[in-house]
């Protein structure tokens, strides 16, 4: 049986040369960067030339990019750190009742310290209307963290407006933006957005798990989560992983341009629409112009668990909201106000450049064979 | 020119099983751990069997281990973490003046956040009086980290004294302990030890970098430092780093016990020291019972700096004190009370399980012929 995975934004495949990178340096360049000899600067020049890939990628400078072991721990740097460094200029903190758990649960933590957190409510299409953004932020507001696309649902959030808006009003806020969905599929630059800090990961575009990054514009500055021997700026201490950080820049080096395969993906999305659009009780929950990497849609009668287990058992592997969630319900879908049956029986279905129709097919015949099978029970 | 790698405190290279098993795990068990499908599965069931491994080897129940990005990580999570959830018993903490900065930097945060923090200080072997470590120990403490393996030194630390102390003192304190240095070459089990957090790291044994666990004894409770999706019992959000703690597991399953590779290591570091007792200006910074893997030294005359360049130049490598302190004055030999030109000249060898006697006559050698040069400059 053929394999069909088609939950991409949960994780993905390393790339072979990715992964041999990451064989190679743990083997032959193992020196530790920090260590004042030859294996260590060879090591240190790994790391260095692996920055360098993933700053151009991003349009940034290679001094501004930060490593951490994933884009959970970026997003926790980002937020305890922004909000940190700013407290002094005032403790309100504006971002959505949809961001991934690495930015809400963080975010509940600060509430704990006394900071004013507003997570602003999509509207029915699931995004931000831009207006809330502009009422939201003022000049006590400190920090604002939108997500830049949808890990559940693709929407794509204005980012560029909560830049407008922290600039139009002067309000000291950092912008920090969780770009973990959409970097290596839609184009942009931190610059482009406005933004101060950005998250990226590397398992979510076949690089492996454990790596990540913070892009933190020069010039700001947020203050450290993790103490000792002063890795990365000060800015995150704990020996590098030379051998992640490698194979994360190999498989960004082998992105193609956003531009490049989006029209890929969006024919994939668009046969996945049309295919779900004749099945009755399935109800699209991603709106037109979300990220097309991500369909999320309801099975109406049937939950998303078994569903999930009777593709899992054909082959097909998708998902019922973000990997990370498990079985409680998606906050996003709830924020979005959908009723609690569609949130139940809600499934994503998320692409990766690789990706076929054949894989969109497979799918679809199962969907349908698992409708008419499992509504019955 | 043959490579001769003597710095294997600061970090060793990846074995080739090892090295193999993360690819294996990038390139075909790429599930995310957290997804309800059979790929899923299939990744969670190669976390928790790395899980047992490890458990297994420290003599601990596996759901006792919690995977970190690495050392670092480990000891900022025991000691906020721990120190977080017993603030209401108290707010004083005990450590020595000699741990590594991923300990000590953890301290000053906690310092600046109302905690009284005690740095004990060694004796002129290095090493810190039982005495000490009883008087400073009360009612009010709530953590004592004490390391079990100097990195610096080799010298010992006595953990269980502080745990009896705890014991006997009714303290409500947990005792952490930093074993990166131990784990792998000294038997211990964190039981016999009587410590509630043992920090161990992989990239010291012949793991990757970028990998790491710490033990949390069943039944005590520390807060978590990350947060997000939820993953190793909500103590440390992130989707787990399935490939590097998978070859973390296969190093540990080709470690050797200590007591195996102790007599050859006994043997290269006895070799170094005779060899370095006929060298004039030579002193030994670590006592006759420190661990055998740590041996340093002072080059009198020669700087550290130089006459490591002297030594990578020709292919042997070794450290100045820690790799993480980079070029700042070691810590570790001014809590000593040593004269700073004895700091300033010192080296630290470091072995491994597959150091040679080839690589310590090379470095003899190397050293000897740096001494009359580089002490002539």
């Amino acid at each position: 049986m053929k394999d069909h995975y088609l939950d991409n934004s949960a994780t993905t495949p390393v790339l072979p040369s990715a992964a041999q990178k990451a064989l190679s340096i743990m083997t032959e360049e193992y020196g530790n960067p920090s260590s004042l000899h030859t294996r260590g600067f060879r090591a240190r020049q790994e790391l260095e030339a692996a920055r360098a890939v993933i700053a151009a990628r991003l349009g940034t400078k290679a001094e501004e990019i930060l490593f951490t072991s994933g884009g959970t721990e970026a997003n926790n740097l980002a937020i305890f750190g922004g909000a940190e460094a700013k407290k002094r200029r005032g403790n309100r903190i504006v971002t959505t009742a949809m961001e991934h758990d690495s930015v809400l649960n963080p975010m509940k933590e600060l509430e704990k310290q006394g900071f004013e957190v507003i997570y602003l409510k999509p509207d029915s299409t699931g995004t931000i209307p831009e207006r809330q953004l502009m009422e939201a932020i003022d000049e006590k507001t400190v920090l604002v963290s939108v997500m830049l696309v949808n890990n559940e649902t693709g929407v794509v959030f204005p980012v560029q407006a909560a830049a407008n808006t922290i600039r139009r009003k002067e309000s000291p806020a950092l912008l920090h933006t969780d770009c973990v969905q959409a970097f290596g599929k839609l184009d942009f630059t931190p610059q482009k957005l406005g933004a101060d800090l950005v998250t990226i990961s590397a398992h979510k575009l076949h690089g492996p798990k454990g790596a990540g990054a913070l892009y933190v514009r020069k010039g700001v500055r947020i203050l450290p989560r993790t103490f000792g021997g002063g890795q990365e700026k000060n800015l995150r201490s704990g020996t590098e992983s030379v051998p992640l950080i490698c194979a994360f820049a190999e498989a960004v080096k082998e992105l193609p341009k956003g531009s490049e395969t989006l029209p890929h993906v969006e024919k994939l999305n668009s046969l996945l629409r049309q295919g779900l659009s004749s099945l009755p009780g399935v109800e699209l929950n991603s709106p037109g112009d979300a990220s097309p990497y991500i369909l999320n849609f309801s099975a109406g009668a049937v939950r998303a668990e078994t569903m999930l287990h009777f593709l899992s058992e054909r082959g097909i592997f998708v998902s019922a909201g973000s990997a990370c969630g498990k079985a409680r319900p998606s906050h996003v879908l709830e924020a979005m106000g959908l009723p609690r049956e569609r949130i139940s029986s809600s499934i994503r279905v998320s692409f990766s450049r690789f990706s076929t129709e054949e894989d969109v097919h497979a799918l679809l015949d199962a969907f349908t064979e698992g409708l008419n099978t499992l509504a019955h029970e």
